[in-house]
Formats: structure tokens, C-alpha cells, sequence
């Protein structure tokens, strides 16, 4: 396996803390991580945009909100304001999560409104969608894929890693990598936990990883490579 | 013990299906079951209130819409949009997670404002605090009881059943009692999978049990009572 560097992999990282106990202090560390390492984003719960937005205000680390995870049961509606709101609130990016019952149930069109309606909502911030790929069969991949394509979402990302969604693995990136249109990026999420499992998602094909263990990801990677400086 | 029958106990159940892959089918199985077996309400997702409440026509089975699980993380406008919406397509019951990381941030006039929002979004409908028991400090635990008591929520609850929030035991439902003021009620919820923990938790003074094993539970009662006709 090719030597991935701590500097080759901290700008594909989005340092995560959504955890529900997660308090002002700690949305504070994790962007300070985030400038520290040089990771790509801060991904919080919608109520922590404002502040990590100010905390981040003249560095280059994104702030990302997640919506709808990990049950994806939010009517549209609500879910529009919950982007709008975002946004305004200065957000660069939205993981939202796929309404997984729709398309169960056979109802694509609304799903596809659903869909869409993100993607307006996010008014030109790049929005990936939260498959929840375990719970996916072949056949609903696909049709989640290319309604996602059509709608104009940027990213396709497997877990929400709070549910039934499942872990990244390389199987799972090579499946999304497979039915993702020639423009999709792939974000791998839930389960990234050290430097190999990292550096192996990268490889199969990962434009993106989610992880709460960026810095440990790092630090093994310094370690792995004999890098002194982290 | 005394013996609770199945008449005793379908009144307290909650029948809940919040699963990311229900389908409109499962749903309506849901529905279905909460009729036959006399429950007291179907517990689902928002995006499944519009279907419940045609289902239920005509039935005293209340619908009951969950919002903010198990993150607690929408913004306080997301929220409320998400409850109007629900009361407008006809849901009788909004149980809310409360924002556990304005709690846990010493924010309690931002974690107040929030509550407030929720019951007057409700407007008058029943309105019941999720509080994930588990991650709260007794100091935390204490002011949320005292924050939704001064905000008009009705019941409290002791968990998601989908993140950190543990359990009903019951402890967990005698330390809710002992914090709710006098005319609030407790929803016990989470890991109630047959009859003799729901009729313990009914003993230990929950008015109401979430589950999605209610048809098991009523079942149960009906042969520990030796009840021929569930």
C-alpha cells in the first residue's frame, strides 16, 4: 500500500463531533483541531454552525452541518428550513440524509422532491447525501444514486454512523465509487477510526473521509511515514 | 406483583415504529396493530403523520409525531417548523429531544427559549420531553424536569432509544418521578421488549410506555393472566 503522508491525508478529513452531549467547549476543540492539523472541515450538529463558523472565521476549514440523521423521518419542509437556517447561519456545506422510507415505499417522486428541495435549499453549498448504505439494497442504491445525480447533490457519503447505516469499508467505497455519475465524490464515514482504515478508503477511491478520530488518523499516519512534526 | 392484564396495559402503549427503512406498509401494520390491540397511540416519524392520522380515522388511536432524535441538534426554528408542520397534518402528540448540548453548555436560557418554542409550536397538543436520561448529570437532570414543567410540557421521557440515552428501569422512571412536578407525567421508553419490564415500569409509576413491542407485551399479559381472547 502506498505511504499516504499526514499531509496528504489531513485535507481529506472532516473532523466531526455531533454527539449529542457535545458542549460549546467541545465544538471549541474540534476547530481548533481543525486549523491545528489542517483538516478540510468541522462538522457539527446545525445548533453549533454559528459558533464553529466564528471560531473558524479566517482559516480555510469549512463548516458542515449534518441534517436528518439517522432517521431520516423529517418532512420536507422542515428539513428545507433546517438547511436555509444553516446556510444563513454561514454553513459551507450540508450532509444531509436521504428520506430512506420513501424510496422503500416506492415513492421516487418524492423522494426526488425531497432530494431536490436540499440541494435548492443549500442554495449552491456543496450538499452530499447520507445513503445509510447498509440498510440499501442493490437496486435502491442505484435509484438513490442517479436521483441524487439528477438533483444535483455533490457527494454521496455512506453513514450517518449513528444508525443502521453501517461502517466505511472498501467494499462500501467501491460500491458507491460504482454507481455515483462521472461528477459525484464519495465521502466515507462512520467507523474510520485509525490511519490504515483510513489510508485504505483513500485509496479505494474515498474524496472525503468522516471521522471524530481525525487526529489520531494523523497522528498514525506522522508515525507510519516517520514524521516528526505532529 | 400484581397482576396488570392486557386491558390494563394496551391504554399505556405507545406502539412506535421510528425505524430509518419503515415503509408506508410497515406503517400501516403499525396502525393496524394499534386498533387491534387498543393502544394508545402510533408513534412515527414526521414524514409518516399524514398516512397514521388517514389510518386511524374513526379510532380513538392517537398519532404521535418524534422530532430532533437522538442528536438533539436542530436549530430551535427547525424544530418548531418541524411541529407546526405535524399539527398541521393532524398529529394529537409531539414527543421532542430536548437540546442536551445547551443543557450541557450552562445555556439554560437558549435551552429554555427552545423548550418554550416546542410546546407553543404544539399549540395545546401534548407535548413530552425526550431528555436521554442517561446523559445527564442529576444537577442537568433537575433543571431540564424544572425548565419543561415552567415551559408547559407535559410528560417526560426518559429516552430516544436510538442514541445515548439508555434504557427505562426502574430507577430511571422513579428518578423521573421524583424531579417532574405534580402534574406532569412520565413516558417510560426504550428497551421495553416484553410484559413483565412494561408492567414493572408501570408499577414503578411510568403513565406510559413507548415501544415497538407492544402486540408482544399485551400478548404476554394475555398469558400470564391466562387471558384467551388476545
Amino acid at each position: 500500500m502506498p505511504q499516504l503522508r499526514p499531509q496528504d491525508l489531513a485535507p481529506k478529513i472532516q473532523h466531526t463531533n455531533l454527539n449529542p452531549d457535545a458542549t460549546r467547549r467541545d465544538i471549541e476543540r474540534l476547530c481548533k483541531e481543525c486549523v491545528r492539523y489542517g483538516f478540510d472541515a468541522a462538522v457539527v450538529n446545525p445548533i453549533w454552525v454559528r459558533d464553529a463558523k466564528r471560531l473558524l472565521r479566517g482559516t480555510e476549514v469549512k463548516v458542515c452541518a449534518v441534517v436528518n440523521i439517522p432517521l431520516g423521518g423529517s418532512t420536507t419542509l422542515a428539513k428545507v428550513v433546517e438547511v436555509r437556517n444553516a446556510v444563513a447561519m454561514g454553513c459551507d456545506e450540508v450532509d444531509f440524509m436521504i428520506a430512506v422510507g420513501y424510496l422503500k415505499s416506492g415513492m421516487i417522486e418524492v423522494f426526488r422532491e425531497d432530494t431536490e428541495a436540499m440541494v435548492e435549499a443549500a442554495e449552491g453549498r456543496v450538499v452530499k447525501a447520507i445513503l445509510e448504505f447498509a440498510l440499501l439494497t442493490e437496486d435502491e442504491l442505484r435509484t438513490a444514486a442517479r436521483v441524487c445525480e439528477e438533483s444535483g447533490v455533490h457527494y454521496l457519503k455512506n453513514s450517518s454512523g449513528w444508525g443502521k447505516g453501517g461502517h466505511a469499508t472498501v467494499e462500501v467505497v467501491r460500491a458507491m465509487r460504482s454507481v455515483a455519475g462521472p461528477n459525484m465524490r464519495i465521502k466515507a464515514s462512520a467507523g474510520i477510526r485509525d490511519y490504515r482504515t483510513a489510508a485504505a478508503l483513500v485509496e479505494a477511491g474515498a474524496d472525503l473521509l468522516g471521522t471524530s478520530a481525525g487526529v489520531q488518523i494523523v497522528t498514525g499516519a506522522a508515525a507510519e511515514s516517520g514524521d516528526q512534526t505532529y
